[in-house]
C-alpha cells in the first residue's frame, strides 16, 4: 500500500542507503562550488535533505501501475455501449495538483493534471487511482509531453477502457540568473505548457469525445482554446541558452553522479546537457558572484545625508515600494523560492529619494544566495536601512517549492515575513497602516 | 522521516494488524446494518478500505512532536528584540490545506491553516515542520477549537519562540438526510467556523502582534473580520439534533469499538454520542429505506404520454435542470461525496414538463445510497428517461471526500461524469450544446 502526505508513517526515508550517501557526497561538492562552508550549521545537513528530496521526488522509477490498480477495477454493469454510461460516459478527474521535475535543467514544475477515460467491459477504476498513476509518472525527471504520454499509455494498459485522455498545464519557473535580474525586473511568472494525450478513442484528435472532455474542463473554468499540439516547442528555458561550456567541472561530473544515483542514464540524450545547466542556475546563488554591485551604495548613502541635511525637520510620510519580486534558492533543500518583497519606509519628500532600482538590485543581491526567508528579510531591512533611514518595514511574501516537493504537497500555500526597525518596531499602528497599504498578492504567487 | 502524498513508499499499511481486524469486523457490522451484501464485489474490500483509512487519518494519535521539529531548528542571528526580525518578526504560512475529523459526528471537515510565531533565541524552525505539526494534531479526532490549541501550544512547547498564532478556517459538511433533503433542496454548501489560538505575546486577543498577523492574511484575501471567539457555538450540525435515541444498537456499538480500535476514550465526553451521531448519517444511506418516495413515477409518465400524445411530431428543444445538489457516500471508502448533477433532455414545449422537484427527487434518491459516482449517473439517466423520454445527457460534478483524505490530499480536485442517452449518445454536437449550456462551476464545488 503507498502511504500518504503527512500521514507520517515512519519509514526509514533513504538514510544511509548507498543511493543516498552518493548523492549527499555530490551535494558536498556543489555546496563548495558555491564557495559555502559546508560545516555551517544552517546547510550541515544540507546534503542529506536533498538527497531525501530528490530520491523522493523521483520515487516513480521504483513503481509500478500494475500494484496500483490491482485490486481497484470494479465491476460496474450497465457500461457498454448504448446503455447511460456506455460511448459518452466519459469519467474526469480536474485539477489534480501534481508536481515533477524538468529533465532539461532539474528544476521542479508544477503541474494541474486532467484525466479521463471511458470505461468499457463492465469496469470502472477508483478515482483515487488515476491520481496515483499520474504521480507515478511525475515523480521521474520528465517533460511535459512524455509525462501526458507515459500517463495516458499506463492507464490503457492498466483499465483497459475505451479510451485514456490526459490534459497536462505545465508551469515551468523562468530562468533568471543573477545578471539578467539586475537589467531585468520582469523575470518573473511562469512559462507555460499546455499538453495532452489520447489512447483508445481519445486516440484521434479530431474524436468528439475530446469535445466533451473540454466542455467538463471549460466549465472549470480551465482554458484549453490554446490547446494540445504534439509540436510544441521546447519549453525549458535553460534550452534557449546557446551551448553551455561546463561552468564548473567538478561540479558538473557531481550532478551527472546524482543522475545516476537516481536511477537514471546521464547518458540518455535529453540529459546529456542537464548537468551543466542545473550548474549554471545554481551558480546564480554562489555566495560571492555580485558584491560588486553593491559598492555603490556607501557613495549614495553620504550623498543623501548631505542632500537631505535642510530636511530633517519636516514632516515625514510613510512611503512605500510594492511588488520587488525576487528569485532565491533554500538553504535547507536547494530548492527554488520566489516571491516578491515590500518595502515601507519614511521620507520627508513622501516619494523614493533613491529610485525603485536601487531598491530592487537590494532585493536581488540578497536573493541571488542560499537562503532562508527569514534572513532575507532582514538583510533587506537592515541594507535599506543604510540608505532610507532608520524606520523600515519589510514584508517578504514567497512561494517554497520545499512546501510541495518532498512528501508535504501544500501547493497553496505560503510564506509571509516581517522585519522591522525604528518606528514600525515602535508603533504598531504604523504597521498596521503600512500592512494596509499591500494589495492583495493571492494571485500573484 | 515522515514520508509524503504519492511518495508511494511501501508500508504495510496497517494491513492484518489487530486494530485494523477489528475495525474490519466492526465496519461489516455497519455495512450489514444499511442492508448490504457484504460479499458484493463493489464493497468485499471496503472493510479494508475503511480501517486503512481512518488509521491513517487518525495516525497523529501515534505521532510525536518533538521528533518532527527535533534537527530542524536553525540558528539565525539578529532575531533579538532591536533588531530587524525581533519583535515584529513574525513568520507566518498561509493557506496550508490540511483537513481532520469531527469528534462530534466522525465525519471529515476541512480546515485552512495559518500558523505563525515570532523568532527568538536566534532560532528559527524549517516552514514545512509548523505545516507537519499542524498535521499530527488533525489526524485525530477534533473540534476546531482544540485543534488550533494543541497545534500553538505544540509549537510553543517545540520552537520555543516568542509567540505562536494559529488561525483555522473550518469547513463542515451540513447534515442532510434522506427526509429532510427531499423538502428542502438547499442542504448544499458548507458550515464555517472560525477560530484562533495564541501563544506568548500572542496570548493577549488584544496585542498587537495579531493585526500584524491578521494583516498579513487580509492581503492574501483571507477575511477574519468575524473573527475569532472561543466562545464560538457548537459547530457540528449533528450537535443540534435532540436527544438521538441510538438507531441500531449492533450498529452504535460496532462505532463504538472503531473508536476504542483507533486509540480513542470513547467515554470521553465529546465522544459519548458520537457513535450514534455517526450511524444517523450513515442510515441515510441504506440501501433501501426511501424506495417509497419513487412510487408515483410510473403514474406520472403515463399521464405524461397521454397528455403528450398530440405533440408527438412538435419540434423538440433541448431543455436542461442545472445544479441539482446532492450527497452521497462512497461505497468504497465510506466516505461522502457531494456535488451537483445537470439534467439535459428534449421536450416539445421546451420547458421541463414535470417540474424541477421530481428530477430533485430521482437525484436525491439515487444519492442516498452507497455509491460510485459513475453508477449514480447512469442510474439517473435511466431513471430520467423513463418519465421524460429517450434523449436524456446527465453530467455529474463532485468533490469526493476519499480523494483529500486518505494520503492523496489532492484538495482541489473535482471528478466529473456523463452518461447519454438516445439522441445524445449519437450526436456529438448534440453533446457539445449541452456541455456550453453548463455554467462554470469551480466556485461551488
Amino acid at each position: 500500500m503507498k502511504l500518504g502526505s503527512g500521514c507520517g508513517v515512519e519509514v526509514n526515508g533513504f538514510e544511509g542507503e548507498n543511493e543516498s550517501l552518493e548523492i549527499e557526497d555530490a551535494v558536498r561538492v556543489l555546496l563548495q562550488g558555491l564557495g559555502e562552508d559546508i560545516n555551517r550549521e544552517g546547510i550541515r545537513n544540507t546534503p542529506l535533505r536533498v538527497a531525501k528530496a530528490l530520491r523522493e521526488g523521483t520515487i516513480g522509477y521504483t513503481q509500478n501501475v500494475e500494484d496500483i490498480v490491482h485490486g481497484a477495477l470494479f465491476p460496474e454493469s450497465g457500461l457498454e455501449s448504448g446503455h447511460a454510461g456506455g460511448v459518452g460516459g466519459l469519467v474526469i478527474v480536474r485539477d489534480l495538483d501534481i508536481f515533477s521535475y524538468c529533465e532539461s535543467c532539474l528544476l521542479p514544475f508544477k503541474v494541474k493534471c486532467h484525466v479521463g477515460y471511458v470505461p468499457s467491459g463492465q469496469r470502472v477504476v477508483g478515482l483515487s487511482k488515476l491520481s496515483r498513476v499520474a504521480d507515478v509518472f511525475a515523480k521521474r525527471l520528465q517533460d511535459p509531453q512524455r509525462l501526458a504520454d507515459e500517463i495516458c499509455i499506463a492507464l490503457q494498459d492498466g483499465i483497459k477502457p475505451a479510451g485514456v485522455a490526459v490534459v497536462l498545464q505545465c508551469l515551468h519557473t523562468h530562468f533568471p540568473n543573477s545578471e539578467s535580474a539586475f537589467l531585468d525586473s520582469n523575470h518573473q511568472g511562469w512559462i507555460k505548457s499546455l499538453v495532452s494525450s489520447g489512447s483508445g478513442i481519445f486516440e484521434d484528435e479530431t474524436a468528439d469525445m475530446w469535445s466533451d472532455f473540454m466542455g467538463l474542463l471549460r466549465f472549470r473554468g480551465i482554458d484549453v482554446t490554446q490547446a494540445c499540439k504534439r509540436d510544441c516547442t521546447v519549453w525549458c528555458p535553460s534550452q534557449t541558452f546557446s551551448k553551455i561550456a561546463p561552468p564548473n567541472l567538478m561540479m558538473t561530473t557531481a550532478v551527472t553522479s546524482i543522475l545516476r544515483s537516481l536511477g537514471e542514464d546521464p547518458t540518455r540524450e535529453e540529459l546529456i546537457g542537464t548537468p551543466a545547466r542545473f550548474v549554471k542556475w545554481l551558480l546564480n546563488f554562489s555566495s560571492s558572484n555580485i558584491e560588486m554591485k553593491l559598492n555603490g551604495f556607501c557613495q549614495n548613502r553620504i550623498d543623501l545625508l548631505k542632500s537631505g541635511g535642510d530636511s530633517i525637520q519636516r514632516e515625514q510620510h510613510m512611503c512605500s515600494e510594492l511588488n520587488i519580486s525576487f528569485w532565491s534558492q533554500c538553504e535547507h533543500h536547494l530548492l527554488p523560492f520566489h516571491g516578491v518583497a515590500h518595502i515601507g519606509y519614511y521620507s520627508a519628500e513622501g516619494i523614493n529619494p533613491i529610485g525603485k532600482q536601487l531598491l530592487q538590485s537590494i532585493v536581488h543581491f540578497y536573493g541571488f544566495k542560499l537562503q532562508v526567508q527569514e534572513r532575507l528579510t532582514r538583510q533587506i531591512a537592515e541594507t535599506v536601512s543604510s540608505v532610507l533611514g532608520e524606520d523600515v518595514m519589510v514584508v517578504v511574501e514567497a512561494s517554497h517549492t520545499c512546501m510541495i516537493s518532498r512528501g508535504i504537497e501544500k501547493f497553496g500555500s505560503n510564506t509571509a515575513t516581517i522585519a522591522v526597525l525604528g518606528r514600525f518596531s515602535t508603533d504598531p499602528l504604523a504597521r498596521t497602516k503600512y500592512l494596509l497599504s499591500i494589495p492583495n498578492s493571492a494571485k500573484n504567487l
